[in-house]
């Protein structure tokens, strides 16, 4: 049993912007050496989020059109009023998909579908240096 | 220190399936001999989704008209456009909810509360068979 | 290698309660001596939910007005039409927004940014008194 830890680092283009990240998880499992466990993978920071999505252009439009829909950008949230940045609706995008995911990784690799990649979705209204976090612990 | 996994397979009747998987997620903790630790469950799949829901028939049909309402079926998505499936909805509520999700064990338990069950929500536009893989790690 | 559960209790006011509990987690991986791993934090129950905010008093309002836009406490759901207790809208909020997450830990300590604390959103139509459970895995 081990675990192993490691950080990766990428630019968006601010909202709308949806990354496949799944090679950086995949790298970490096979340098982890871990063959029957769990993944984790965190975004430090809440105005983005993880999720999966088959990642096709189609898709990495509808995605945030969907939620320019339920939380639109250009409403004036109370964190706008306190803080200026107009980013309120970056933090409740975030706060609804969620900053992390976990996920079992079975005969050395990541248990997912063939058409399902994990996705880094950007939701602050400018331009960002991310990094994302990635755990990996089994045997 | 131990980590164990299993998967398991079933048919859905396509979109509005909500189906209990809680019993399989209790079959896994209880062969794995793992006391306290953590599982991770995930449909590989996009899809599809997984979160926990008090399992009865009201919420059972509250739950996927909520998303109906939402994310509609009947809207054409850029996915569609591209894909010819006509499933764009179902992707979109597959990444708002989340194809995985992590449950700690303790007491060689899930923790759940007594009305809680981890449920399997199908949002294809088609009958599907599915398989979740369950992985538990600890002691 | 090791594992270290813990539980916590709380009261909330009821819907629309925000409740910070970053510190919870961090004194649960202090005390399990853990450097390098993953933590999983769960509410067992079906009407609250977990995810992680920026911690300020704009946000802790924004977050439940935009659930009651999208998912109104004013309406009447099939499952309160079986059940009487009024509280369908709970149990949809908590199964979109989940009731547990996962965070890697490095060095110590969990893996969040400055401005993001890790929430309990209490959703029920009453004052409830709560508990969450934590578990930390990893060496």
């Amino acid at each position: 049993m081990k675990t192993f830890g490691k950080e990766y680092g990428f630019s968006t283009r601010g909202n709308g912007s949806v990354i496949d990240i799944t090679g950086h998880l995949r790298d970490t499992v096979r340098e982890s050496g871990v063959l029957a466990g769990q993944l984790s993978v965190i975004v430090p920071g809440s105005t983005a989020a993880i999720t999966t999505l088959e990642y096709e252009a189609g898709l990495a439009r509808d995605l945030p059109e969907f939620l320019e829909g339920i939380i639109p950008s250009n409403v004036a949230y109370r964190h706008d009023a306190a803080w200026g940045d107009g980013n309120g609706f970056s933090h409740l995008r975030s706060a609804l998909i969620g900053p992390s995911m976990t996920i079992p990784v079975s005969g050395g690799q990541l248990v997912l579908g063939t058409w399902q990649q994990v996705v880094f979705l950007e939701f602050d209204n400018r331009p960002r240096d991310r990094k994302i976090h990635v755990n990996v612990i089994g045997e």
